[in-house]
Formats: structure tokens, sequence, C-alpha cells
């Protein structure tokens, strides 16, 4: 394995099949949001990508085994709607500037192969969010940017950057004819966030017609609560302190100038 | 892409055309000074340039689509003087080192096909500046050097080093029989830099027949001007702080010892 | 040497080979169980690897020569069991990710060719040991598992990650339908550490009929015992301080806030 | 130029030519030292390196020009002796581990074109130096290495590490039949170590049959005395300091322990 590829396990017929991509990210928020997806369509394994730009360890598994870190892609046939779906998530993102320009355009291959004609990604950005999380929407096709701003997503300030195989994505697929979407939703980005990833479901919901029930998220979300309620106390006390230290510094800034 | 990229977008015939290059580096110097020229002239783009080794994001535009970074060529037609010019600006500087070679090769046979023999680099290189921004020349080609500082560019001590593509695309150029003239504007480099743009462009005007308005950048500068201002006031504070902290350090050392 | 390579020193024919490696890593443990091993089988080298993904240094030996560092490989015939060895270490981990993949593939080019189906990687992880460190089992082939279990070794807990060589091997070779097992030994990681490369060899003899005295380390444990001893003195000093910094800390942001 | 290349100015017949390699490192002794061969022998010109691998600057020279980093190769016809010289040196040595590799190898790439089988290199080790520099010596060959110990070089302890292209030169030497040498002089390492290069010169003297005279370094020695001088008040005070600290801190910790 001197570069990036993609093991198929079935060849699946898919019908104007549509990616949808979450790799680990800020706040985990796209690899939760599409791991969801994978769960709840039942979707099943299509193909799996390695990379010798993904870090050098393997993960122990439940049964004594183990593994290297991985992508992995899910098919899901919809028998009612348009399009068939393509999931990937993912252990892990490339760790090298080169490695990511080739995770993303190993991705491109394939899916192009695959007659994939719209890529959306998803993925977190940072920001202390009050209650609902918004959600960014960012489109290389202008009927699809509309779409998601129909579903409630906001736009996004130009010149805002989107890093890693989210944000690669979408530049390269230009290249080969295919439309790109990506939705970010805010996130502290400090531990994994299924609040947000539940709001990136409910935008995507309204742009994809995938009928998908959105409440096995609060239990963790639930659980991540009480998680953010003690980080929360610890950095209110932790920014008082910080502010009390500023301010003796001045004092003493002052004392010496 | 497994390798830089230059995406020709139209094929044009150009006389004896120029090369000015300016990527972003300190205080933004060369890619304020390039993109001024390109908006002056109302030059037309001609080709695109991405690579693997440029910052793995893409950027967000005004209208919620989304692009990798890239440089871009403009040309421009010189009805009256003798020579064409093609003009380069971009996003961003390779990330490694074997990139930075890369990406100037790529520039170099692109531009070796389009005919060009004078390549001019612009950019900055730090120092305290007074009034004016010294530009410094430096060139492959004696002639060039001399019309440079007839131009008022001033000469570089030896040893200086020129990093990044404003240096390689001299220092490889020599190898095409290419001509190189590198001209560097004094700048704090802190932060986007119009004022020594400005200083480079007036010495670009003595050395090639271009007929630009510099008027146009006053505006910027003023601006920069006023952040300037405010920065110079916490600057000097803190110098003076630090001088103090010095004194009262070097109180101690005499106290302990 | 644009990539690793790896130069046969005799061409031997081995019988079921199982590859045993051990390279440098936390607290030593996988080389010196493997070297030791080397020692007491007096197991004949058979090949050497080298990489450009090694650290860029040479190695001065006794006779006032020196070397790149590398891989060796050893074989051992074993004359009442069914298996006979190769055995594996060497001076070095490659230093980059890509380096890495390279390394551990060529060793499995290597020793496929070699015929072998079953390879054991011997490391170490870092954790508080008590008394007799225990040793961690990972295999892909779960009748290797039970028997490392059999052994006295113990399963690890999902999620953990095996870094570097000893994890790569492992995830690789699934591929080549080549079985792994690793061993890994609880360490501290500090300083090499032969009493928990012992506990490995012990656990290794439970699942390969390999017939080795381990009395041999004990001089070696005697030693490092000694250091473990200061250090642990050092360390206690060393808590006991922080411990009251953080009262003190405490105390002040109480006073402050 | 995607990988190191050497371009031959002159294609020279010479006559069993021995390869003296000194670049940048340690107290620049190995290109003080090199350098001053070049100088003193008359030794001209024969080749250029340039490699994607050195620092991505190019240096302004005299003339107003500038240049890309490279490594000089130059030749020496030596009338009276059995060898002729090439001596090599450079502004630097390649940035990443892997250049470190291809750098060494298009050296020998080189040389072995032009029928050296003796490569000698010269370098620093850091130590703390009284009076006159201690030089090690390293060589793959025994004959050579009781030369140098005859020549007054010291030899080294076994495990010690030769960094960079004067060890890489030495263990990739072996793979191709080439005897190699290592000399390295003791330096603080701090700043160029004329010195220490004058150190080696004399004990080069004794293993090659060079007539060159080393007082010319004497001058350079000297100044590098006075700021020497000025360095070691410096660190004195420094030391003690750092001494005082050290025992004002143990105060404290008895205090709060």
């Amino acid at each position: 394995m001197k570069s990036t590829v993609i093991k198929e396990l079935v060849n699946v017929e898919l019908k104007n099949p549509i990616l949808v991509e979450g790799f680990p990210g800020l706040g985990m928020v796209g690899s939760i949001a599409t791991t969801y997806l994978v769960k709840q369509l039942k979707a099943q394994k299509m193909a799996t990508l390695y990379s010798p730009h993904f870090p050098y360890h393997v993960l122990v598994n439940k049964k004594g085994s183990a593994r290297l870190l991985r992508g992995e892609f899910y098919f899901w046939k919809n028998e009612t709607g348009e399009n068939d779906f393509i999931l990937l998530t993912g252990d892990s993102q490339a760790q090298t500037i080169e490695g990511q320009f080739e995770v993303a355009n190993s991705i491109l291959d394939f899916v192009e192969k695959k007659n994939v004609k719209t890529v959306i990604t998803l993925g977190g950005y940072r920001n202390e969010i009050e209650e609902t999380p918004n959600v960014v929407a960012v489109s290389t096709n202008p009927a699809l940017f509309e779409k998601a701003l129909k579903a409630k997503a906001i736009s996004s300030e130009a010149g805002t950057p989107i890093v890693g195989t989210a944000g690669l994505l979408l530049g390269l697929a230009k290249f080969r004819k295919i439309d790109a979407l990506c939705l970010l939703g805010e996130t502290r980005g400090y531990f994994p966030d299924p609040k947000t990833a539940k709001s990136i479901l409910e935008i995507l919901k309204g742009i994809i017609t995938v009928d998908v029930d959105l409440k096995g998220l609060d239990e963790e979300i639930n659980r991540s609560k009480e998680i953010l309620g003690r980080m929360q106390d610890i950095e209110k006390r932790r920014l008082k302190y910080m502010e009390k230290m500023r301010r003796v510094e001045e004092e003493r800034m002052t004392y010496i100038s």
C-alpha cells in the first residue's frame, strides 16, 4: 500500500446515488451524523478505504483482534425516492497535506465510477453556540445552495475556510462536474457533539428525501449535556480567574511603567 | 491531482511577454501589488494553478460556493509597449519544501511555453521602515539590475535570503535562460501593507513601460495607517514595559549573585 | 536507496516459519525480548533491512567503523518443533507516517516470500505496573488469540491503539492472509525494561514451542531495578511537590476570586 | 527539478580520486575545512548539486544577483601524489529525512562514476573543548582507520551517532565498495569554529599526501577567539546565575514540602 486504496466488497447497481460524507473532525459532528444515518437506514457496507496517510496505528476491536484505520462506504437503496445513497465515514483523516488531497481524490475516483453526481459533506465549525446550533451551507451548485437555505441552513461569510476532507471534496468535485454541498454545524468542538449532528441531519432531511427518525440521538445528547454542564462550570471559573489575573497584571504594569 | 497542475482557460498569443509574480508573503506586499495591477490594467484570466502542496482547505466565496486555494494567471495586451504581461497571484504558497520547488517549476514550465524571457517577482522583507519604504532589487541579469537601480531600487547585502516563490523563481529561471528580477519592499510584515506595495509598483513603473495610476492604493494606505498607528502605540508600550522588566530583572540578578 | 530495501544474506529453506518481530519502542520491550531470543537460540542472520525513512545518521561500532540504522532478520531451525523462526529486530522505527507503512509492507513482502503464515509482534504499552507486568494479546486469528489467553495473556480494551510496526504488521498481514498476534507488555516506558520483556517471553513460550531459558534476563532486570528504585524516589518527591504546589495554587485562586 | 541533480561543468579525467566532503554542520567545521582546502589548492569547480530538499530560498550575491542553495564539487590535480581530489562543500544540508538519503546517494552516484574509491567526510561533534580540539576518526576500512589513529585522531565510543551527510556517506558508501573515513572535530558548535577546522586539516594531512599551509586559518581563529572570550564571559555569568537560582528553588522546595 504505497497510496490510498479502496477495496470494493460488493458491486451494487445504484440509482442516481448521492454521496454523504462525514469523517471525524470538529466535535465529531460529521462522523456522528453519518454513522447515525448508517444505523437508522440499516445501510450495508460496500467498500473500505485504506491509506498510508492515516495515523500509523491499528485499533483493537471487541473480539481481541485489531485493524488498520479506515474509511467505510455504505450503500442504501432508496425504495421510494429518486436517489440511492452512499454513506462514507471513517476513523481518521489523512495526516499530511499531500495525503489529504490523495484521500479526497481517491474518494471521488470511486464515487465517480458509481455515477455519483452529487456529494454532500458534513462537518463542524467552531463557535460559541447558544440554544439551537446553526448549520452553514456552502455549495458549488446554486440550486442546491438555495435548497439548503430553504431548509433553514444559513450562508457563510466569504473567505471562510473549510478544512479537511469535507472541504477538499467540495473543491475537487468541481473538476469532475460533480455537484457538492457542505453542511457545517456550529460546535464548541471540544468533545463529541451529537446535538449539532442532529441539527445537521434536520437540515439534511429538508434537502434530500430520506425518512430518518432523529429521536435516537437524544439520549446521546442528554449524556453530552451533563458533560457540557460540568465543562461550562470549569470554563466559567477559568475565565473569571483569567479576568482577575489580567486585572492584577494591568495593575502591575501601571505600577512598573 | 497528485502534483501541481495549471489549467489553461484561454490560449492567447502574447508579444514578448513578461511574467510579474506576487504571491502572498510578508505584508502581503507581492499579492497586493500584483492584484492592483490586474485590476488597473483590466487584465484577463488565462490559467489557474492548483497544487496538493497548498493548504488543504477550500475558501467560501460571496455566492455561497467554495473553491480550492489556487494561483491565477492573467494576461494584459500592451498596445503601445514592447511587452505583453502575464500577471500571477494566488491565495497561498506551497506548504512544504518539496512543494515550493514543484510549484515554482510548474510556473516556469508554463510561462516558458508562453515564450516568457523575463520574470519579475514581487515581495516584502522585514524591516522597521521610517517614511518611504525602500525597495531592494536582485536580478540574475546585470542590465535589468542596473535598470532597477536607476529606477531608485537599492541593492541588497550579499548573503540575504529570499524565501519562497519570489526567490525560487529567480533561482530556477536561470536554468532555463529566463532573466529574473526580484523587487522586495521593506515592510513590518505584521499586516497587509499597501504602502510598500505602492513603493514597489513605483519602482516597477520605472523598469517596465506600463502606465498605471497608483492613486487607487491611497485609500487602502490610509486605512492601514490608522491600524498602524494603533499598533505602534501598543508596540511602544510593550517595548517600554519590556525595558522596565529587563531592568527589574537585572537588579534581581545583581541582588542574587 | 529511494525506498526500503531488504538485502538477503543467505537463502535458507525454512519449515513453516513464524516471524517474531520486536523493534525499539516503549521500554524497548520488543527489541530486548527479540534480541534475547536471537542470542539464546543462536539464531543466524539472514537479511538486513535499510530504509530512507530511518533517522539519517550512522552508528559507530566497536571497531571504529560505522553503519546505517537497520533492521535485522535472523533465522532459527527448530529441530524438534513444527515451526522454524524468523526473528526481526532493529535500531529504529521509520520516522514518518508514510515510512512506517512502507517499512511494514516491505517486511511482509519479504516474509511472505519465505512462506511465513504467522507473524508475532512484541512491544510495550504504558501503564503503572505493580509486581508482575501484564501482557496483553491481540490477534487477527481467534484460535491464536485463545492460545495466548490460555498462556496467561490478557485481552485489551476495544479501541486501544497499537502504534508503529508492531501494530501495522498486524493490520497489514490481514490483506495477505497471514495470521498475526501482538503481545504488548505493561511498562512504564521511561527506560529499557527487561522485566517486561521477560514477561512477554514467558507468555510467548506458552504459545509457541521454543525452549529458551529466561534466567539470562535476571541480571539485566536487577540492574534496571536499582535504576527504577532511584527513579521512583525522584518520582515520589516530584509528585509530593506537585501536590503541594497544586494546593498553594488553589489557595491563591480562592484568594484572588 | 523533482529530485536532486548534479550538473557537471567540466568533464575531467582524475587519477584515483578521493572525495573530501564538508557540508555545513556543527560549528561549520566541515565546510570551513573544505572551503579552505579549495582556496589553498586553487581547486577548480567541476559540478554543482541542486536539490528540492534544500531550504526553499535563494541567496543574494555580491553582484546583486541570487542563486539557489547548492553543493559544489571542485577537483584538484595532484601532480606529485597518487590521488587527485574531489572537494565537495555547499550551503546547506537537506531538510528532510528522505532528502538526506537522496542527496547522499546522488553524491555517491556522481563520484562513483568518477572512480572514487575513498570518501573522507569532515564534520564536528559537540563537546566542551579545552586547548587543542580532539579529532575523532571513524572508518569502514580498518587500514584507513589505523592511518587516522597514527595521525593522532582518536577513536569514538561505540554507539555514537554521526548525523547528516557526513554520516550517511559513510554508511551508504559501503554498499558500493567505496571506503569511507569520517573525521569529526570537537567543537562547542555555537558559532563557526576555524580552530577545530584546523585540527581536522592537521589530521587529514597526516592521512593523505597534500601539502597545504594551514597558517591562513590563524587570522580567522584569532577573530573567533575574541568572540569566544566574550561568549564565555556571558556563559559563566549565566551558569552562576542558574546555580544561584537552583539553590533558591531548592530552598523554596524544602520550605514547601
